[in-house]
């Protein structure tokens, strides 16, 4: 599908502080950039980031009082598929060697303390496709979508014990239980579709069959409608704004449509 | 049955440290104490706590250098009933001022973060009684007794993501399912017939029907091979021995047999 | 000093829900209440709690829909007095029983895992008075006070790593130390004049010297401005309000004035 | 100098399980490897992964049964430097783009919750350099080394709070003091000459003036005896093996010892 995505922040940042900041769509075989701008007002001293493996692209800026930042692009992410339900799980000596990373427990993803929960839970399923569904439909059965219970400090682990949360929970506890199974899984921060307010979406990838798989663990939004931005080990690495001090917000705006 | 319980602590204190010992079987409806004794050596000041509502009776004293504790009773718990599955669940109102303290969270047992787990698990049962062992019945199918994956900075928390631990675990994560469902619930220190390796046990009431029923989580011991020592909110509250200040163990036995 | 207080809590009910509510101003040897009203619309079945040994009065009640509830007392609390910095600690053989309690760690006071800390910064204090005026002193030079950085999940290990929080955060930290210090300290709700904006405060209590001794650790409000609500072990105990389902305020005044 | 290091794990793998070894000396700018044996018995299918930018190389394999890995090398570290006090911090747009991820709060190393701690202890130092060792005289005067008070759960806060530790906690503590004052750094499993008893030993590196500086954050050893292994975010990632199932350690030792 052809997406138009935009993003549009406005903050305050006093003293002049570094920024790191993750918008651009990443240009990654499963989705095409076909055209986009990024406008900062007023224009800093820039330096953009080159892309990774998955094709995301940060820039860094030192920003100093009121600045505008607005990015806008039309995605194709055509390319992207399904998993597959008879997907592999890859014993640890097959899996490429920047996978294994996201096999590793990780500042809200304790998969090590989920060992015994996910592997009586799913630990029967005999394929690795198979198994993500079972997360997947484990947490839409067991979590409530619920604004207001979770904060920037809530763990995959209160997720667990609280059971209501929002993107970003759904997709800690997703891939907490998926590492806990021995599946590489990784954070991804989103453009997406139809999320009502519109804003920032989180949702995660599963290495399974020799490639990264984008699930939704919130069931919110299909995989067509999504377009990547970055990717980490959780929350904590795929911001949309990391600074060196703290800011202050004063008004952003996150767009997504089809372009028809 | 009439059981005969004795524990013997030694232990060293350096420099000379206040202590609270909790090692007195109580005195309450439900078990009678039908002799005792008390030896410490060195005999230090000692201040002997009045009993309260349970019977619970807990001594001082200021302890210098190497110090044994002997406590030895013979108790008879005859009177024991036990947890009928139509028990009542009280509303708030019509609860004995007393039991309120035990309805709210404390400190290894958050239950205010369970309502949503323990509502949609337990939430449909309709009496008191028939809950309760429906938590005790989870709790078994659930959580592994397993040694050496819990400590004292273990909560029910903790426990309810990793699956295992003993029977200071099983017991926070009762209480704490019982209260969220709103039934008083509090942890007992016990003699325990039957435990291997023989040690302090910890079980916990809970308050339906006009009386304390009590429950072991662990499945472990029958309430009847059970002496009650204290109670509390939960494990900071009915430790053995609290100190003013770090000692250190010597050796510790713990024993109850029956009296034939 | 005569101080009028008063509270209207309007609060939806949903179901039929259980609830404590600790509004009255304590009866207690330093503060004596003059007059007092408390009016609850609708009306419900009303469970008094009989005052403890502070004078705390709770009562209980099923409330049901929109529910107001209003209180307001004339309190003298001339009586109260300055902890003075002579005052002795005492050892734990020479505590009223019910101070002991006061000693142990609780649910955001952790004082087990302070006691390094609490040692090397004011073990060498020599009396119990002084020490406490330490830490009071070192919560006004470390800790900031200011909204936005602490929920109902905040402990005192938290806010002693963030150096930010608001009145029940300087309680949990400034009990937390005493505690670590063999300090019995308990919190304290209150009715206090001149917070900006309006609204309950907590405090804390110390015991030395035989006595009880009332300090505010965020040095906004003499002591002679505080009229005491209820007491416990922390803010899971001191609740104006806690309820067996979830509620939702609608509105809700605090107010606090001298009389002329 | 010239070290000669070893290390010999024998370990119990039932079932065959996925693990990740991370003990072979880094073939680094600052450390050279004059000669390296590995002997795995009995000898598994193995993938040794790509050295990293910091000569970091790991090997893969599914071992099974009683495994035996025994690893021994010469190592010349004469290059290394101490850190020097004028060593300036960079602005983060002056940092190269794989520091960034160090700058980030991590599992162990919650550094975005002791920015004021961080900015009001050792924000008025000038230099880089000067204020990373104002960071390990605060350690050293502060955190006590000591066995027993500390496990694998154990995040920076709970050392900040208990101030006793080993060399990972000191680690975690200094990794996280240093990210809160905009200093990237990362942790350093090693070879080092001295501990006792002797073991692997956790150290940490920050990156100032255009290059990573080591340091040893418990005053132990000086850096010249420390062989550097594996680099990572915090222990989470620098494990010296990782496993995709638990398995049994039999027995393992470590050694370094001169070259002469």
């Amino acid at each position: 599908m052809k997406l138009h995505v935009s993003s549009d922040l406005h903050y305050s940042f006093l003293p002049e502080t570094g920024a790191v900041v993750s918008v651009h769509a990443a240009t990654s075989p499963d989705q095409t950039v076909l055209s986009e701008s990024l406008v900062i007002d007023p224009l800093p001293k820039l330096v953009l980031d080159p892309a990774d493996a998955r094709g995301e692209r940060r820039f860094r800026a030192q920003l100093s009082g009121d600045v505008r930042i607005r990015y806008e692009a039309i995605v194709d992410n055509g390319a992207r598929s399904l998993l597959p339900p008879g997907a592999i799980r890859h014993a640890w000596t097959d899996l490429p060697v920047e996978a294994l990373l996201f096999l590793l427990p990780s500042r809200y993803c304790s998969s090590d303390r989920f060992i015994s929960f996910a592997e009586s839970t799913f630990g029967a399923i005999p394929e690795g496709g198979a198994m993500v569904q079972a997360v997947l439909g484990w947490l839409y059965e067991n979590i409530e979508y619920a604004f207001g219970f979770s904060s920037s400090d809530t763990t995959a682990e209160h997720t667990f014990v609280e059971r209501k949360g929002v993107c970003r929970d759904f997709t800690h506890l997703g891939i907490t239980l998926c590492r806990a199974l021995n599946i590489p899984a990784r954070a991804v921060s989103a453009y997406a579709m139809g999320l009502k307010p519109q804003d920032f979406h989180a949702v995660f990838e599963v290495y399974l069959d020799h490639a990264w798989w984008l699930v939704d663990p919130t069931g919110l939004v299909p995989v067509e409608n999504i377009v990547r931005i970055g990717v980490g080990r959780d929350a904590a690495d795929i911001a949309f704004l990391s600074t060196s001090s703290p800011c202050r917000l004063i008004w952003q705006t996150v767009d997504v449509s089809p372009v028809v």
